[in-house]
């Protein structure tokens, strides 16, 4: 496949919406111009992710937005989703890879650059590098301050698959995360938990789009 | 396949073990005679599962002893497990089936009769009948009394697949569980905490073995 070159990236936690559906939150994201949409749902049962990730891939597939399964390979592979996102903690990407084949896509997580030129050695297809900005979302320190888009810059310099920052990111920070070296940016709250996901949507696209990348050794240009 | 024929099941959480390895505990297991280890480590995460997986792996081929992954399909097929064991919030049976092929063993959880038939109809190959006694073992109220072993009778007598018990089944109480239509019995603790988990393992297969299964159509004693 080609390297997802996403720009915005939904990560679901249904606890963060508010009250609203995680579908309904997709649905906005996607009527605001998301590249692609990660299931994530970590306190909610296999059965649950399961059934819920059906009805998101009819969404996504018929918006012709990517959806990858965090962790999961089998439900990756039960609902027909592009691919997955593992952690460090989860399966580790030569055997995600083995199970799902060289068509889909393989995203990992990576806070340092030697976790980064492992994941890329291993066959991802895509990292996920945060935690960027101290946050509430995901189970961090929330008083963490994150490691900054210096961390980008470095892991960009390090490796030549694309990056997407997550931790923290809004539509007033994606720029600088950007400008960093990443193709884009995921996010938990700045969508699920706004009074308008698909306004934060927009906002967050439009904030990626008009960021310039800084024109050097990284993946920004080429 | 051939339908499961266990007598003695060993579903592994390290929790209980009493500080020992759950590889100490599957070896000491499989020196007692089990049939079957059930790869279970809830608490656990994917990694670690995995890795501890493939060491389990190799201990049980050596043994020529079936090891069954719970919930995880992905984890089963990642270590070559000989199959999986879904929950009723774990993936489908019939899901669980099309991810492994018809070679693989694929049990699932019945507490009903509704229950176990359904999972017939999906295509499993064993039910785990539970819980039968009150037990601190799983995630269920330590106080209940269990289903007992009139509900292995009932769901004897309305499936066609093999059963085993599980749910505070001691080498004291697995006859019972035997007599009324289990070809064998799963347990956590009665190995996994014994001081002896050889002994508690040749103890519980002595009890089923020499158990006398009530020689009709299914229900017990009708």
């Amino acid at each position: 496949m080609n390297p997802p070159n996403w720009q915005t990236y939904l990560v679901t936690q249904a606890s963060l919406s508010e009250g609203r559906s995680t579908l309904e939150i997709v649905e906005a994201a996607i009527a605001g111009g998301v590249d692609a949409v990660q299931l994530r749902e970590k306190d909610t049962d296999a059965r649950r992710r399961y059934e819920l990730g059906l009805e998101v891939r009819e969404l996504t597939a018929e918006a012709g937005v990517d959806l990858i399964v965090n962790d999961r390979v089998d439900i990756a592979r039960a609902i027909d989703a592009d691919g997955v996102h593992v952690g460090q903690s989860d399966l580790p990407v030569a055997v995600a890879r083995g199970l799902l084949g060289s068509d889909a896509i393989v995203g990992c997580s990576a806070s340092t650059v030697a976790e980064a030129r492992e994941a890329e050695a291993e066959g991802a297809d895509y990292l996920g590098v945060g935690t960027i900005y101290g946050t509430t979302s995901k189970d961090v320190d929330p008083e963490q301050d994150g490691v900054g888009p210096e961390r980008v810059a470095a892991i960009a310099d390090a490796v030549s698959i694309p990056i997407v920052g997550i931790g923290g990111i809004t539509a007033d920070n994606a720029g600088s995360v950007v400008e960093a070296g990443a193709t884009g940016v995921a996010v938990i709250s700045e969508i699920t938990a706004a009074d308008d996901p698909r306004a934060a949507t927009e906002a967050l696209a439009q904030a990626v789009e008009t960021a310039t990348p800084i024109e050097n050794g990284g993946i920004a240009n080429e």
